[in-house]
């Protein structure tokens, strides 16, 4: 493959769940990422962000009720929060890795903004939970002060919020410039901060951006080569979980798209994949997607696993 | 002044202490920037995080005792949490007011590591206060730890940390790389995230670095010619406090040097200010470096107001 410009989207086994669980999990992820850049790719990586947004604001609500003269933060805070957190692991790991190949290449993070419709048909049905199990007072509260709930029956109540579509990354310019310089760019990490574009001011909106969205809508920006999804599994499988499962190492926009139709793939966990895929394919001809897990990366690379979409079949 | 290469450093008074408060302080900090952006000058910025990661420490201490499953968050971790959070709340704001004044600049934030001396001083004194107020078992248990604390009499004990000297800015070509294209960039937020350099590995340190300190060696990394710190008084003062108080306009470094030796300014509040403006005059001939209010900065700018300090008196 002639050109290397490749997004990489992390999946939450590539971070783990707790501060402890994502610094070991990142020094894996770090080898698999290396592995790209000695493979002379240039990277921009955008992660998944659920557990450790989750942990931020369950850690902000918990010091709100010792400390009730702290403000609440808000969904985009928390967001912010985890793009430092989880972007900091996993530049210091990578750096320590390239470092320790002797590979001088420059990683950072930038801090992203994305924004998203204030009219997205998410945000009349938000459906991504958020948080710790609450009392049915307590959920009452937070839909009194415009926020959603759920009921998770025997359990309590949970915060919903939206995962509206992203439009537009509002840094795109300072992650371009760094990407095409072939410095290693982290970006819009757990999807970017979701805003909302009201007249000249970006408002922070009460949501979450999916991340497989946001790793399509980045390489369709970076006018990337390929997008490479780093996930639970090697590859993706016809009839998943069945008598019958298949695994499947190439497939066509044609093929995914009548697979898809079928049900094929899970709610949550294959399908945004595959649809992300389809999304960034549309965009370039001769462009590439390969899903595959975060240990099997070499072998994907060179050809021997892991799942490959293509506009056209092999 | 002909070259516009500016680093500027902003204090607690620019940002407030709970998320409310640095939303609201953060709009006119904005305005400041903006202005700065609009005379032309090429801006990074810098900023304290002292009351922001004070709150992420507590509120992640907080979340262990209702979620002990939730492993400790350390020092570099919140660090970098709070470069999260600041740097969104500014770019955010920077980005909505320059937009409302129809300029397009970008603005990012670049999350940043800054390497210290493992055998730096400051780690056998640790000064500096994190966090909330703590039993004398929850001390002894710090210390146990191998957490400094220290008495705060008839109030309990308090974690303190060191605050080492800064010595390389790690992302700093990526920081530099969007400086000199023209972008505003936010780095080095609350000191930047201290690292050991152990080999190839980047250890996160249990330590904070002064914004003053980061502030000159970020100016003299990006060759800046002016250094603006921004602090809650409109100029500096000799005397200050005292009945024969006097403003101070312009002062050499020779001049800042004699005030210094004569005890004038306070320790960790003027001093570091002065101090760092010292260091990065040093680096700069004909640079220049302005100290003055948050609302003063058109006003000091035209040189109706602040504290100019230079390596020759005018």
């Amino acid at each position: 493959m002639e050109n290397k410009r490749a997004v990489v989207s992390l999946g939450h086994n590539a971070l783990g769940y707790t501060t402890a669980e994502q610094w070991d999990a990142v020094k894996h992820t770090a080898k698999a990422l290396a592995d790209l850049a000695e493979e002379g790719y240039a990277l921009a990586i955008t992660h998944s962000n659920g557990p450790q947004v989750s942990m931020i604001h369950k850690a902000m609500t918990e010091l709100r009720r010792i400390y009730p003269d702290y403000s609440p933060a808000a969904m985009c805070v928390c967001s912010a929060m985890s793009e430092g957190y989880v972007g900091y692991d996993i530049q210091n790991s990578l750096k320590s890795e390239l470092l320790s190949r002797g590979i001088s290449r420059n990683v950072a993070t930038v801090l992203t903004q994305v924004t998203v419709d204030p009219y997205d048909d998410a945000f009349y049905h938000p459906s991504k939970v958020i948080g710790r199990h609450m009392t049915a007072e307590e959920a009452a509260m937070e839909e009194r002060k415009g926020n959603y709930t759920k009921e998770d029956p025997g359990k309590g109540y949970l915060r919903v919020v939206a995962t509206p579509e992203p439009l537009e990354i509002v840094e795109i310019d300072a992650i371009r410039l760094l990407f095409d310089a072939g410095m290693i760019v982290i970006a819009a990490g757990g999807g970017g901060i979701p805003v909302i574009e009201q007249n000249c001011v970006l408002k922070g909106a009460s949501a979450v951006i999916e991340k497989d969205s946001i790793a399509s809508l980045l390489a369709k920006k970076l006018d990337a080569d390929r997008l490479i999804i780093l996930t639970g599994v090697d590859c993706v499988k016809k009839n998943f979980g069945k008598e019958d499962e298949e695994d499947i190492h190439d497939m066509s926009v044609a093929e995914a798209e009548k697979l898809l139709s079928e049900g094929q793939f899970g709610e949550g966990t294959m399908k945004p994949k595959i649809e992300a895929a389809i999304d960034f394919l549309s965009s370039k001809k001769d462009a590439e997607v390969l899903i595959t897990g975060i240990g099997s990366i070499e072998d994907a690379i060179a050809g021997r696993i892991g799942t490959r979409l293509r506009n056209n079949a092999v």
